[in-house]
């Protein structure tokens, strides 16, 4: 549009010089543009969190190198991160909802690169299983991670975040047994979830991890359970691998209980 | 010692060019060198080899763009892999060493940019139990892993290796019933090892993981027992995160049993 915008005939120089500024332009994008490859990147391990590890110790400003997509939380444990097309939502305790500085931190976030290849219209309703069927069998192997949004209507969603704590922490288990549980009816908004293989038992959540930020950017949490009424998916399989980074300077994480089987307390945690 | 032995005054221009040429050069060797991050990057899970997941999936080419320093196997489990001072050696099922091809691929390896913060002599003997207590005096954090090389005289040291397998393979604790075991008495070499954290259980091996090349390149593998007489630890403990590629085109790997517990499984295939 642009170029019939601006309309009439260029001469062939003029031609080559625009087509030279482009071509310029293209590689400095090109040189300055942070890679995208097909990779999760997160900080810290879920047991670590489970274990009581809150201090942040990744900013915002470094994780968002690392993607543009992703849930987790902030320092202190400091309510439910979603991570959404570039944009940092934090829902807070009492359910409501800032764009958090690029100087905060997070003790826990996992982010990808959002890149779906996949994307389909869902057109009758689903419950939170039937939503994993889907996808399972969209990506059948479930020994690789996928990343996928949810674009819809829920009939219902019940979510929950959590308050900032003060030390001495106590273990996350503890925390959600008075986390802030909110139940919305007939609302517009995305999904933002990851799936990961059974591997990453004691690193990342096996299975589904699924955040939700409301079309309106004022309601969100922890997804525990949903009705979903119609909307559109995409699948994001490419994920080609994992890094973790270590908080190598926290002492609370090299301090850590990380090698007890933590299942049954991330089963609680994040279920209802 | 280059600029004695060329001798003689420089003029100050002379000076000034050879600097410029060095500055440049030295330029463009920052340009050009791989940047070495204090992270571990490994090539699939060790549960995936576990399971028979034994066709290579990175080449070595690749791989030594991750690091220089490491351990694994190769292409159908074909030996014991050393990756020492950025040269691959190859530990074969018959015990000889050969270096292989940047071309040959890996199913398992886990490397990094050997970087060691702390270096000691040892002087009394000591058995693999009493080198692992000495490092972990050093580095005290069993959250954090830590890459070691251990340059000494082995009294006695026991290793073994694997020969190639032929599909249908069979899983790594039915392969090592049949490894072979061989006994070096009062060798000089390498040890070549990890400590990994607990939480790393399922994708690599958690505790000491030591391979082992001989001063003069003839023989290794994966070490079982050692008897260490004297020798020179080095130790990098500044590895900050963990990175696994997955190698989600290979379709053993995806169809592969990775969520039952194979702790068992690895305690037989890693020791006598």
């Amino acid at each position: 549009m642009g170029f019939v915008q601006h309309g009439g005939r260029m001469s062939p120089i003029a031609n080559i010089t625009r087509l030279s500024s482009l071509c310029l332009l293209s590689l400095l994008l090109l040189g300055c543009s942070t890679p995208r490859p097909g990779g999760l990147m997160q900080v810290a391990t879920i047991d670590a969190l489970l274990a009581g590890v809150y201090d942040g110790h990744m900013t915002l400003r470094e994780l968002r190198t690392h993607g543009d997509f992703g849930l987790g939380t902030f320092d202190r444990l400091d309510g439910e991160m979603v991570f959404l097309d570039g944009t940092f939502y934090k829902v807070q305790g009492d359910g409501t909802v800032v764009r958090p500085p690029n100087s905060e931190t997070t003790p826990f976030a996992a982010v990808t690169w959002f890149s779906p290849s996949r994307k389909m219209e869902i057109k009758s309703p689903k419950d939170g299983k039937g939503l994993e069927n889907l996808i399972d069998r969209l990506v059948p192997d479930q020994n690789l991670f996928c990343a996928f949004q949810v674009d819809g209507t829920f009939k219902a969603l019940r979510v929950r975040s959590v308050p900032a704590q003060t030390k001495p922490y106590i273990p996350l288990a503890e925390v959600t047994k008075n986390q802030t549980v909110f139940d919305f009816a007939n609302v517009k908004g995305t999904l933002v979830g990851f799936r990961s293989p059974a591997f990453v038992k004691g690193i990342n959540v096996p299975g589904y991890h699924i955040h939700f930020i409301s079309a309106d950017r004022t309601q969100g949490g922890h997804v525990l359970s949903l009705s979903l009424t119609e909307g559109v998916l995409e699948v994001d399989s490419k994920i080609e691998w994992l890094k973790v980074f270590l908080p190598s300077e926290n002492r609370a994480f090299a301090e850590a209980n990380l090698s007890k089987d933590r299942s049954e307390e991330l089963q609680s945690v994040e279920q209802e």
